[in-house]
């Protein structure tokens, strides 16, 4: 590659992150519109028409909103394949109608915003998957119950129930008085199962790591190694001053 | 701010800890205390109703006792914004009535008390985790029959059923035989999945450091470098005597 | 205390750890005579009398020499406050008849003595777990079974129905498909749950630990911080031999 | 052993590893087929005769090949008996029809062949693990069906079913609300739990060891550690030069 072309990727790079920089709090905002656009009909089905039409329409524009950025995104990109392959669950979200709810997931991002100034890397990890982890609650809690209140023999009726079920799967309790019947359903329910585990095990984790961290022999034979470095030098700091003594007595 | 400010706050913050070590072991038997008069008229609803009224009058004054503690430990706090959003849970569990049963989890306070002399942290951390999730599991099975025990289809009715139900969402085993089926008892259970959770991933983060510490290459690999630093050690202080006995022969 | 004093104890301890690896092969075969004789009539409701009362006899005989074998090692133990307080669960499971299946039990230190030739501390540990948790959920099944079978409205009635209850169990699946009803089938199911956790726990910290020591940077920094000392440790014995050489040119 | 003893032996060694290296993907793409040729039949049972005999054939066929290649490895193998003991589950497979499905769980090699080149050791894990319990789940949905759908009284009745029994399990959550009720069935989904278990387990402990290895202090110790001996090299060198200037002096 000429140097030339070096120059004018690089750009691109700093082009698409200035451009992700700027965009980041609209799209971010836009996710939580999506949010409560998509929720709302479902959770309050006595709305009047006219709302109802409003919320598919804000929905359908933000859905093009998201296409536009996806599309910028990719005209800024200098590898254009790796990208593709780097953002293939935009790509799907997009263009798949039965993951639309996930597109309110972005707004985790938002959350993220939040807590990044003033938290340890820890804390920040555990502050972002509790906060997605109680999206993903409540996005797949709105998305069973529009999946299954058409349903004859569902037994996920109201939104309590709804969140209820959330609960006890996401913490893979499940005591089976809730459960999907329909298709859509149970691809939502997998979702969370999956979610649930992601759940425990990130503070399993960060539990394990703390436990590493301060207690016990590790740190401590840390310790040790450095106290023996530390005699170590004074040992020769000493060896040191000797010897100009030496040279100065002669 | 000026040294003066400095001293008074500084002067703040040793009265505040003085004050909270001093009624630390009152509060813990108020915590004690509250878990009875809370839980004895559910567990025993044959009881005669002058002992009933004696429990809720003892019940609202350690109440009141709870609230003054906060009152007195807000005056005492040098920077009150930061002492309201620190201790954000204590105040929920004062105002809100549905939070009124972690009142007793306070009680957890005494058990970590009692362990704290004598373990490593690690054993200090498991005790207080077991302990404290017993004390939940506990309350939650109390709380639970008192929501359900009024419900006409609830299937939690006595405290063995409440008992058994608490012991299969601690562990996230769900069988489904017995689960709330109030808004208020299902409240309480999502607080007990939560508990669950905590529950099995400290067990599992303990056991895993145990094994890192324990086993394999990282211990030994600092042993190995502390015995390098070793060798050196005495390959620098032969050197010094080396020198010494050049400086002798002079 | 005198030196004599320290000498009797020494040898007490010596006494104590003499008689329990003498007597260690015994008690693990006790044990697995023990575990047949207790689920051999439960499995089998059909055995003639006599072969019944043959077992509850072998029982009860192993139930005295586990008693004595207590008294044994208490007579030997230095410190008899400290052997009871540490031995605490040996206690229980001979005076409680509620926890005689526990009995069991003592068949995986068997195990045990078989695995810990040939294994790495963690490969044991796993082996230990499952050997256990295997032992663990055949005494369940076998105990639940006997303490279902005779109620009206339980739902396991065969030891398949037992065993497949303790698999969702011990799994934390639960599908709530067979589950305990009776009283004494509960205190087994919460046994059961417990293990279940430790078991996915211990696994989970086995891989953990596997994890932190083959991947990444901790080894690495471990290696680079040995490669220096050596790098050190080369300099200084060339100043050494500098020295050295200097000494005999004069 | 003499010294042609043990070049035969290693040319022995040399030659099996050779034949696994050859042999590796057609046995991978065998496994593949099988896993066509068994799941086909079950779940479209509407299948004419002849693509079903057809199937039966390919697999039996398959099985063939798998025992020749088996055969071919223990004659190539230097030590026999330890040979089998180290493909104990190779051997089971083979030979129990049982366990005819795991037969296709040796795809899952083919993944980790495709994954091995490009990735961390940890990335590989996860993926290996993922894929090899979406294979594992796959499998088990499909012999649950072939277990389920002759009987009366069973609640698995279609492909449908039987994945979401497959996703409820792995994931520990266990709805109960389908299950299997047939022996082999229930064998399929202990078999299934356990997967979950490693599931759960795997994603927790690379979780952790990603904490363990990017926060805290383990690092930070090290780090230290280095720049202390980088210190002290620097006092050696300044040592040695400064002697090395005397040396010049004279």
């Amino acid at each position: 590659m000429s140097c030339c072309a070096v120059g004018m990727e690089s750009r691109k790079v700093e082009r698409l992150a200035k451009y992700e920089r700027r965009t980041g709090w609209l799209l971010s905002a836009a996710a939580v519109l999506f949010l409560m656009v998509y929720a709302w009909p479902i959770l309050d089905p006595g709305l009047p028409g006219g709302v109802i039409r409003a919320c598919s329409i804000a929905s359908a524009a933000i859905w093009i909103g998201f296409g536009a950025d996806y599309l910028v995104r990719l005209i800024l990109a200098p590898n254009k394949t790796r990208f593709v392959r780097d953002h293939l669950t935009d790509l799907l979200v997009l263009a798949l109608p039965l993951l639309r709810p996930l597109r309110a997931l972005r707004a985790a991002t938002a959350l993220a915003r939040l807590g990044r100034a003033s938290m340890t890397l820890r804390g920040q990890t555990i502050a972002y998957v509790v906060g997605g982890v109680a999206l993903l609650g409540f996005v797949a809690a709105v998305a069973v119950l529009d999946a299954e209140r058409g349903s004859e023999d569902a037994n996920i009726k109201t939104f309590g129930d709804a969140a209820w079920w959330a609960a006890t799967t996401i913490t893979t309790v499940g005591y089976g008085d809730r459960f999907p019947t329909t298709p859509e359903g149970k691809w939502v329910g997998a979702g969370l199962m999956v979610g649930g585990i992601a759940l425990a095990g990130t503070i399993t984790a960060a539990l394990a790591s703390w436990f590493v961290e301060h207690i016990g022999s590790v740190e401590q034979a840390g310790a040790e190694a450095q106290d023996q470095i530390a005699t170590l030098t004074a040992e020769v700091r000493a060896l040191r001053s000797q010897l100009a003594a030496e040279q100065k007595l002669r």
